[in-house]
């Protein structure tokens, strides 16, 4: 291969998911079809901290096959410091915003690729604005709560592996007159276990949204019982509160405060207010490290190849989106701005009342 | 559960897929939450053509989470017989459309539900006019072919269990140097092919839409075995024609004229230009025939729910489609019109060329 | 079809697992090609004490394909009464087995099947030798912990899906630099986490038959990252107990004294000991109730056919195993006898040290 | 990491299955908790006549999680060329073994673990014997025609694909009365095609072993027919004759002389004589590649840590098998002259036939 007739460098940040790993290769194949360089940065932005800076040269021979079909990101990623109030050894929060956009300089690279949620892009935007580089997005998140996209790489495989968990709790709740309680990821929006419900004939789903109370949802399985339905399945999302405003994050996790845990509260719930056997599972990371889908894989391919178009076309600071069947792309500032939870007359939620699901504000069967 | 407001009837037509099962349940469920019956025919329209004809009560007890975990069509359904011009056993076709809609409208229902590709709701569309019947459409097809929706269910499920066919072909393709061949369906589109062949990292994809030559094949992968690769990964579309016009039904299958076979005669031709070891996988009805994907499930559901709504308001002759993450409505003339083969500059095609995937008309890499 | 030449009944007892189905499936077919009929005992020996008693004939039509591959068990099961004690609902125990053998009798049954782990056969075989009836036994328990069978129905997907859980676990640890615990089943004996463990790729295997020491596991994690991994996988069977003999079942269950919890507790101590951070997955019932493996659905299918033949030649009193690529059958007080949980010395124990895993009860590697 | 005490080479023979880089990965991971050095050596014998020997040097780093969960061999394999009549170009065969001794000896390597089915186990045993080196064999063969293990490693993983297939085939055969053939691998033995039929609930099964009439199979179909059965799963092995001794392969691979392609002629038979249609899939080297199963990946884990002790012991002219739970060791001699194809009257045979599955030699149902 001749001299590159370009340098280019990508970085993954915030949390994981399935297909980024989809995203690089597909970012260096396209860039490797116009002979350029492509540079990956480790552990988002936070490998330009290092001295020297963690970064990998990314070819064809170390994104191959092997590694798009891989969960995780080989280039490592964070969602522990924030640039511009980076948490330092002593306790305080210090700007590190000006030592990465000099570290990032100095690779000489033409334009930066970077793969995040809204608070990364957001964070990454503002440090190519204030360092004068040029970015790409490409929007990742298994929330799927960008609202200028349809759908964001990972959700998808999220929602698989949430509906297969309903598959394998179904049968067995049903063996043993059980209520199934399954407690799903879902940062501030319920759109993974809203989809996922659907998908995997939850009869109870309680997301962030929408306040429960366990009068509904107990109301709603006596229902259930009187149909002849000896079982129940309830998806909640982790971030579920009571309505007391508690999430038993606290008690769990030895002292680190994280979402999580709801799903044991419920379940005692429900057990105490339906007289019930319940049991209760808690994905956890399992949806973020999964092989991602086809679906994943295909708008990671999409996205990786458009967003090298974009540099390719000179188009700076757009954010690469998937609508109505094709790559589109918008300005990461209009991203940012429309985050996007479920909407409660929404096609999701509309749906989930239609099949008679109780979203735990109604007891929607008679 | 009080006397029925309202009865509709429901059928599958043309070939099954994954999803159908989750539609039926989503339509007797939003159905029972009105209190509607519903009425399954059986086989297509041909259970009308029996005499009793062939119908069965859907509730929720037969149509319960188990069914919708299940692919195929509880209904059944058929692709071989036009109402209009019915095959006898006699070998003369027979309009039958007369004995079709008399039969439906004994059944006392105020509207059909029909799940089916473009030449399935052009039937029922015409069969509704013609008897003077509400009709609302719901579009499945694993050719993904129709072009108002951005999906049809059974699509995504088709293309995650061709991607998984070439996740387990390219390790021993790697292990014994070897090219693959996937033959996967397709009647008139190459969707399948190139969605699952850009997913599944494959190295050539040919389909219908474009034509291929063994010689930009050859040279393709000749460059690849330059660049160090010691395999190789081909997705074949069955509708796809040699340059001379051939496809192998005749010879497969025992007389019967079936799309198909075309893997076998490219294997054959790249083994020979290639001087290479192939190996030819026909993936054949795998593909329609899975326990349905998430996503599928999450169509097949807001589809169910949005066909009873339009019955419901008396809106008809409806398609539901999926657009930009929203279940909507358009006339089901205009759906069929707008037939969707792959467009040659749309974004599958731009992300195959760009991830230097042959496409069988020219060779990508240098 | 003839007047039926025998009788037999069938019940499913104890937890449920994967396989059950495949076994009373495999049961109908073989009793239907003598031309015997079926009775299945619905909720183990519960449907019995039930007026009339809960049973249901079963036919090849109620027991076809599709039921063959779904988990839990469509007869109903339960682990909650001892017919000997049971539990009545003034908090009172009772002797009921004089009613479930009179029960048994009137069904005119030539035979019982019973598909249960030790504990159920223990009872089954008590019923039996008090009620004069004769009895076969079939192994199932997703804890593998039978001796003289070398395979339970039920253990071989339980041990699937935990390490497809390790699977999706791992790239997220690695892209985030976390340790990763998983609790998994397993009320006594530790088959399932350390087959799991083992196949998943874990660094940590924890197991009620070996004490383990935090001091131990973080001087094992401690090595891995010197040695370069920046993440960890560990595996903690839900029956394992602290030093200190604690298990967190009182605080999570909303008073319901259940297994399960450690693997929090385990987290927690990693988390400080190793200045890491931890999540943590339990999958709960998940484990039980997925879709059979072949090899569960071969293991199945054997036992059911075998059972049926061993009442056609007379022999009672046995429970059927597998041997040697075969099926053999040995006295049901011999099989109760073999518990078997982990050999300190057998191969898995063996194999995860070779393989330089952490026991909890050592430091492997230097 | 001090110089290491001892080096050992490692190869895989013969076609490729799943599981064999997790032997692999075991024994680099015993060996260096010993302190030892393992050599790969590339593409079985075959990276020994390379001028320099294809190999490669295996640490942790390069055998970690990631490639443990991946099919085929990061090795490569062959199957290709007997190094006792080696083809060469000019088309004659020649004695190389010479030179693949010499080129073993030059590594240094103490001993030699050899993986392959029983050709390769063959082959190599004769190297070892003639050249004078250690060598310890390790089975694997999707076939599981290797009569003193009870398991080899990939038969799990190809029968779970095929099991797989058969689940995926069933809903849409119901959904369209057709009848489904599966063509499955297979060389000379029919126990995947035996036991995923078993496990997949198949109709009719055909292997080698046993000859079959069409006439026999359409009057089985005829039966299920009648009983009210509306499709029909057939499960081939792709080593299976007509009873003209006929097998397609010559009409089909482009004149490479290869098994394979009866699945269609039996389809179009079927056909034929039940009046019915038939779609036919042949899943060829999907049954190779996947994903090793928990169950491969623990066998190989435990033949892999074994060998490497053996070694350690000084125990030669060993091949580790599985028995009664764990590993043992059994002369490679004796291992390669107990070739087990499926005994007639063996369990598989017998649950076949207890199911009342048509074997094609009789007609089990009346």
């Amino acid at each position: 291969m001749n001299t590159p007739a370009k340098r280019i460098a990508i970085l993954t940040s915030g949390g994981d998911c399935a297909g980024l790993n989809a995203v690089i290769r597909a970012v260096v194949l396209r860039a490797e079809t116009l002979n350029w360089e492509v540079i990956g940065i480790m552990d988002g932005t936070h490998g330009l901290l290092e001295n020297p800076p963690h970064v990998m040269p990314l070819r064809m021979d170390n994104v191959d096959t092997v590694v798009m079909r891989q969960g995780g990101t080989i280039l490592g990623t964070t969602n522990k410091g924030d640039p511009f109030a980076y948490p330092m050894p002593d306790g305080t929060l210090k700007d590190r915003s000006g030592e990465i956009i000099d570290a990032f300089k100095k690779l000489g690279c033409e334009a930066l690729i970077g793969i995040g949620g809204d608070g990364s892009l957001a964070i990454l935007s503002r440090l190519a604005k204030q360092g004068g580089f040029p970015l790409i997005g490409i929007p990742k998140t298994i929330d799927n709560d960008l609202g200028v996209t349809e759908m964001s790489v990972g959700f998808d495989t999220a929602v698989a592996v949430a509906t297969e968990a309903l598959d394998r709790l179904q049968p067995t709740a049903a063996s043993h007159d059980r209520i199934m309680v399954l407690e799903v990821m879902g940062r501030d929006a319920g759109h993974i276990a809203l989809t996922a419900g659907i998908a995997g004939g939850a009869d109870v789903i309680l997301i962030p949204e929408i306040p429960y109370s366990i009068t509904n949802i107990a109301a709603h399985i006596k229902i259930l019982r009187q149909r002849g339905r000896n079982f129940a399945l309830v998806v909640v999302s982790e971030a579920v509160k009571t309505p007391d405003g508690d999430n038993v994050s606290q008690n769990f996790f030895g002292g680190q405060k994280r979402l999580g845990g709801i799903g044991h509260i419920i379940g005692a719930q429900i057990a105490e207010a339906c007289q019930a056997e319940t049991r209760v599972t808690v994905l956890g990371h399992v949806q973020r490290g999964g092989q991602p889908s086809a679906h994943d894989r295909l708008l990671a391919s999409a996205f990786g190849v458009y967003a090298v178009n974009l540099i390719q076309k000179g188009q700076f600071d757009r954010m690469v989106a998937w609508h109505d069947r094709s790559v589109i792309d918008v300005s990461i500032a209009d991203a940012i701005k429309h985050y996007q939870c479920v909407e409660k007359d929404g096609t999701l939620v509309k749906t989930a009342r239609g099949l008679g699901i109780c979203l735990g504000d109604e007891t929607p069967l008679k």
